[in-house]
This record gives structure tokens, sequence and C-alpha cells, in this order.
């Protein structure tokens, strides 16, 4: 397919949830482009959230902001080479090109899976886009490595950690949430190598193996935080092999893009805070390739 | 004092230590010039390392490096908005401008504090400077919060934690190092305000209080792992005061430059590697107000 028409399919999906004809989640949809989480906050809020993205890179990947305060339809990239007009071309509108969104206000949820969020925006919202990890898991379906969660059609658990993140400001007190993969012991090694080169959308593992659930302070993977409960190779639960076992499952953590909502969820903020609804992101213009390094 | 005249006392700092003159820690040295962490790595570990720092921006604050694969005498800038010479004037000698080197082959050290690793050097080398913590120290000074340490002539006291690093290709199975300084509990908001401008030197603090011990897995304050026990406000050991009590003493920790070098040390590299000794670091050109944010 040639870059034009790779921008025209995600133009479509944003203009389809413009229009209100897209209002689903969107797994899978444009297959190649990036997508991505949105935070809009207060702009009094935006130099701690820029520097608390910036000191927690992993689970907080910082692709773009509005390109100035009040701003919905132009963004100013944080990917070096790739600009704003690429990553999001110009005339997007992030208040209603998303397929739903949540609303909160003084840190109370006052409105979910709502379809735009005009009449909550204002001049003095800053929208972030922050990476997602729907790239890489296409790059593991292509090197024989798919997901097993989305093989089952299911979404992928994520599991709040007594990992602390870096504070910055008013967001203190938060911890990383990773998203869990079960792979085997021996493909581990190819996992890490592909993920590596994602840096945007979270890159490689933080932790692998059954001891990193001690490490991690999760005490039971079939109790996932969000999403679905992980799947054994044989069906079941996930089943701590043989150490020596190079084809027993074993638990591949990650980074995981809700991070940065807990933590602002966890602040206490006051005003308008807008989100995607889980599950239903924004899809860019740019592709995986473009961020890869 | 003008620019010039800042840039003369980081250079004659530098040629004293180049010429054997100047052997000694660097701490209060060149006042208000940032000084740099130097860490040595063959050539293909570079990549891993980079990111390693870029997935760990707080504990390893990467400020600069080997302009080409081999070269000692400039480097390019990881700092937007200042250029390598800026921070650091073509014709440095980074195996000979530090006061004193420690040298590891294989993963064992092999030399311990010489004074230069000209013989060393080879044209696989790849050098990488890290932010140090001295910068935001004067500037707590200069705000009537000086770090106890310093005012009685120690160490700052530093601590394995069990906070992990994101890993990152060879380096894996890393964790934070964190440095302390103990404030008043009234002076902590202050401190973070201070410190949250020093982004490339590890910026604002990690955890604070009493609770973060456990939080962080430090158990015993005043058994550091590195640098000298800390002292309380009235002489001897630092101790935990009422809870309300605005006047006593809280530790606060930052995330520190022995991070990166244990993480090196811990990935078991084979070849040389080369760091400065420890206090012995690499005065550079550029000033704090430079990186300040």
């Amino acid at each position: 397919m040639s870059v034009e028409t790779h921008r025209a399919s995600s133009l479509e999906v944003r203009l389809a949830a413009r229009r209100g004809q897209h209002t689903t989640h969107t797994a899978g949809i444009a297959p190649g482009h990036l997508q991505a989480n949105l935070i809009v906050l207060p702009s009094r809020y935006a130099a701690d959230f820029r520097q608390l993205c910036g000191r927690n890179t992993v689970p907080c990947p910082l692709i773009a902001e509005s390109a100035i305060t009040g701003c919905y339809d132009e963004v100013v990239s944080c990917i070096p080479g790739l600009s704003g007009d690429e990553l999001l071309r110009k005339g997007c509108d992030l208040r209603r090109d998303i397929p739903r969104f949540m609303v909160y206000e003084d840190s109370q949820l006052t409105k979910s899976h709502c379809e735009d969020v005009v009449d909550e925006w204002t001049q003095d919202c800053v929208a972030f886009l922050i990476g997602c990890s729907y790239s890489f898991e296409a790059e593991h379906a292509a090197a024989g490595l798919s997901p097993r969660h989305s093989v089952l059609g299911k979404m992928v658990p994520m599991y709040r950690t007594r990992v602390p993140l870096c504070p910055s400001g008013v967001f203190t007190g938060g911890t990383y949430v990773m998203s869990m993969r079960p792979y085997r012991r021996r493909d581990v090694e190819r996992v890490r190598d592909i993920t590596r080169r994602y840096g945007v959308t979270h890159g490689e593992p933080i932790d692998w193996g059954w001891d990193a659930m001690e490490r991690l302070g999760i005490k039971d993977l079939q109790q996932p935080d969000w999403g679905d409960a992980p799947v054994g190779q044989y069906g079941g639960r996930l089943v701590r092999g043989d150490e020596g076992d190079e084809d027993a499952d074993v638990p591949v953590f990650w980074g995981c893009g809700v991070t940065p909502q807990e933590a602002v969820m966890k602040a206490g903020l006051q005003g308008t805070v807008i989100a995607h609804a889980p599950g239903h992101m924004l899809v860019l213009d740019a592709r995986d390739e473009d961020i890869k390094s």
C-alpha cells in the first residue's frame, strides 16, 4: 500500500469517529498505523505532566502534544525526525476524532464513553498523546510470536505493580502499570529483540520469568486489574512449569499506557480532565516503521 | 564572572588533570560548572547502554557521548539547545582530563585510581558522560538549604534499592542506586521545587519521608552502600521524629549516577571498561544554569 493510501486509511478512521460513524474500539483498525492514548489536562498541570513523562519514558512515552494551549487541530511531535504533521496531520479534531471519551471534573468521572468532548474543551486544554503497545504486537505476529490474548480475541491483562514512578510536581505516589504477555521461555530473547526497537511504544519488556512477580509486587496473575485473565498455552490458567523447560510458559511484563492515566487520577487534579475510553485509541498518520529505531 | 572566565576555569582544571597536577577529587572545584560521570564501553555495547539511559532518565541522565567511535577529543550533546562544544570544548582528552580513573578488563577491576587511560584507550572505545548532582547542591546552598553532608565535609550517603531499572539488551537485572539528603519536613516541597529544574542531573527527589525506606527496600539508613552515614540535625544518627513535627528530619532520596556504573558492572561485559574514580569527575565547560529548565 502506498503511503498516501495509509494516510487516507488513518484519516478515514478519524473522520468516521468525528462523524459518529465509528464508535467501537480500535484494535486491528488501520493496521500499520500507530495508535495513541489521549490525556487532556488544564494548562497549569502541563509542565508537571510533561516532566512526568520525561522521567518515566518506558510507561509514559510522550509522542506529541497540543501545538499551543487550547489547540485541538495541530500537534507538535516529541519524536526526533518526525514532524507533528507527519504524526497527525493538521486539521485533526482531538475533541471528536476518537471513538469514545471519558471526562473527569475535579477528579470525579462525570461522563463515560461519550462520543465527543466539544462542550468540555476550553482554551485552557492541553492534549498529550502517549504511545501504545498495539504497534509492536503487529511485529510479533509477523515473527510468528503473536501475543496469545490477541489470537484468542481477549484483552491483554494489566496489573498494578509496586514499582514507583519517578514523581513530578503534583504527580506523586504513582506506580507502574504493566501489561503481561506469556511466552515460551525459549522465545523470550527474540521477543525482547523485537520490542527493543519500539522505544516510543514502551520498548523491550521490563521484567520476565516467574520470579518477576515477587520483584514487581504482583500477587495473582489470574486476577489482572484491567483486561482479561491470561490463558496457558494448553488452555486454562497460566501454569509455572519446570525451571529447565524451554517450552514452559513464562510471564513477560511491559510498561503500559494506563500508567499515566493512573498517575493523573491519583493526583486529585482540579478542573476538567479528558481521556480516551479504554481500547478506543487515536489512530495516527505515522506508521509503526516510522518510529522503529 | 564572565562566561570566558568560567570556561577558562573549567579548562584549567582539565589541563591540570591532564598534566598530572590535579589528582584529587573535584567537589567544589570550578563552582558553577557542570561535572559529569564518565563511562567508556566497547562499541558493541554502546547502543544498549544509550537505550538504558533513555529508559531510565532519572538515575542515568545522558549528557553527551563520543562524537564518533574511538573519539576522545570531541563529544556530541544529548541536551537540546546545547552543542557538544558548549558542553565540553573540542580538544578535550577524555583519556587524561579526569584526575583519577578506574579500569576493568572482562568485568574485573585491573587498575584503581590511575592518572590516565592512554594505554587502555582504543579505536573501539565509546565514552558516555552522565549527569551528577553537584549542580543542584550549589542551588540548595544558595537557597539556604545546604545539604548537611556538604556542610559537615562528608560524602553523601548512597544506597542500593530494590527499584528495578528498565533493562536494555545486555543490561538486565539492575536496580536504582539513590543518594539521600535529610531535610526538615517543612523544607521538602522547597527542595523538590529547586531540584525539579535540574532534569539532566537527576531532577526532583524520587521519594521522601520515613515510609520511603520500605517502598525502596532500604533497611538501615546508617549503613549506606557508598559514602558516609547520615547525621541528624542535632548530631548523631538520623532519628525518626514525630509525624506531625514539621521540624523533624525526614530522608529525601534522589536518583544517583552510581546506578549506570552498577548496571555496567552487573552485565559481565567482555573487553575494557573505563570509568572515573568515585568523586573524581569530569569538569565541563557548560554551567549549571545552562541546563536549568
